[in-house]
């Protein structure tokens, strides 16, 4: 396969993800060309004018045509469905990488592209609450971890272009297999977006009964709420696509507040202590790794 | 009562909040003088040598004697147990005050002190998930809200010297009956906390079978679980002081996480769109206001 620096990169989706990808592409010069795919026309301007790429179309056929490298930054099932639309025209010995947050359902529709195509599936993790092309920003995935997840028919070059780019705008690979990733970030990322919302929905409950509640609303609401007010399309398509292990994610949790809880009721302070000293403890040892 | 520029003001407990409120006193001339009042001798040196107070001891009854203003800086159950100690000592006419997270026992207690004390109890909303003397800052309490309880027995004047002193370190002091206070911390500062440790609980026993979740720990794991790093010691005198409202909150937050992993059981894929997108709106409005 080509060197990075002498492809063809067609990033369909200019959203947050897709579109500072793009950024970073282009102003560090990392590859040949950027081309940038996006359903809405004014979105295809704004790339174009902000020169976060050097082609632009709402054209998806067009947009791949030729391409060496295809990345697809859109909500997941809709990645999905572009992946069956663009598998005929992709270029013999392309890579396609994509940028979704769950990958089994991707990565079981990479495995039915053309053989020549070349898949790794992956996930760059660092979103954040706001989305949408005006979102987006040069090193958002410096330092990032970003998981790739190849397929057995993915070839070894094919992996270490995927890693190369990673490497490129400055993240981290973790290559992990699809359903382990699934699995982690139902943990690690859909359940605190399921713990946002459900405390907002409480404390909206107490907020409809007296207002002044939200007059107290200080760090501990803000920060644990946050994600709350991430794209709700986006994160349908992700627990539509990871919907048993958010489950078993929200059961583990419902478990331990039952506990805390319980433990509260009781008026047990020794054994309550005991479980938030160990709370405090896990999240400051991961603060420090 | 005098006015605050005239007030000698000695504070209790020189943590994050009393070392920071002693801090801008001295800083900004608020006041005749500062005194400050630390159990550790190391403190007490640390407190004094970074000039955050004119005189610095550990030894209360000397600390509180004369002094106009009197504020109790330490976590909760201590606080109830100083307006014990102190009750016989304070100066007739003084205002007492404390900055503790829960009011009800603190102003019962208050309301057992002599006739000539004024007590007003108060809660600045403004902590940080660090805390101690390292953390106190000049500044903290700008734009936060600071929660101020009367008692049946305060005098308007006693209430409207909290008022200005609260004011002069830039906070926006909220007048609050205690017991409703109570119920609505309960929800928005009290619950995030015990979520956020029952997050940090969940994702530790998935990292205890596969430690690549902690690799892929980003911004929505580290905001929701931040304030499970919060002193644990404060907590667990704010939860058992505050038990009924938090197990209240508590229910009220289960009711509705359990509705959406409900949907997401089902599959319901309109009614999850539509429980998400209220959320959303919720937690957007709140950060508008």
């Amino acid at each position: 396969m080509k060197a990075l620096r002498e492809c063809s990169v067609a990033v369909v989706g200019l959203g947050l993800m897709g579109a500072s990808l793009c950024m970073d592409l282009k102003a560090q010069h990392l590859c040949r060309e950027v081309r940038g795919v996006a359903r809405r026309t004014q979105t295809v301007l704004d790339a174009f004018f902000a020169h976060a790429v050097d082609l632009a179309t709402n054209d998806l056929q067009t947009g791949i045509l030729g391409a060496d490298i295809v990345i697809l930054a859109t909500p997941v099932r809709t990645i999905v469905a572009t992946i069956e639309e663009i598998g005929p025209r992709l270029w013999p010995g392309s890579l396609v990488m994509d940028m979704g947050s769950t990958k089994a359902d991707i990565c079981a529709a990479m495995d039915l592209l053309p053989a020549g195509v070349q898949p790794v599936g992956g996930h760059p993790m660092c979103g954040k609450e706001t989305a949408g092309f005006e979102a987006a920003e040069c090193g958002l995935y410096r330092n990032a971890p970003w998981v790739l997840s190849p397929l057995a028919r993915t070839a070894p070059e094919a992996l270490a272009l995927a890693i190369e780019l990673a490497k490129a705008v400055g993240a981290r690979p973790v290559v992990l297999e699809a359903r382990r990733h699934d699995r982690l970030v139902a943990s690690i990322s859909h359940l605190p977006f399921l713990v946002a919302s459900a405390l907002t929905d409480a404390v909206a409950q107490v907020g409809a009964g007296d207002p002044a509640v939200w007059e107290l609303a200080a760090g501990g609401f803000r920060d644990t709420s946050r994600v709350a007010a991430s794209d709700t399309q986006m994160f349908l398509d992700i627990l539509m696509t990871n919907r048993a292990a958010v489950i078993e994610q929200v059961e583990n949790f419902e478990h331990h507040l039952r506990q805390l809880r319980q433990l509260l009721t009781q008026a047990d302070e020794p054994a309550l202590r005991q479980k938030l000293s160990e709370s405090r403890t896990a999240r400051a040892e991961w603060k420090k790794r």
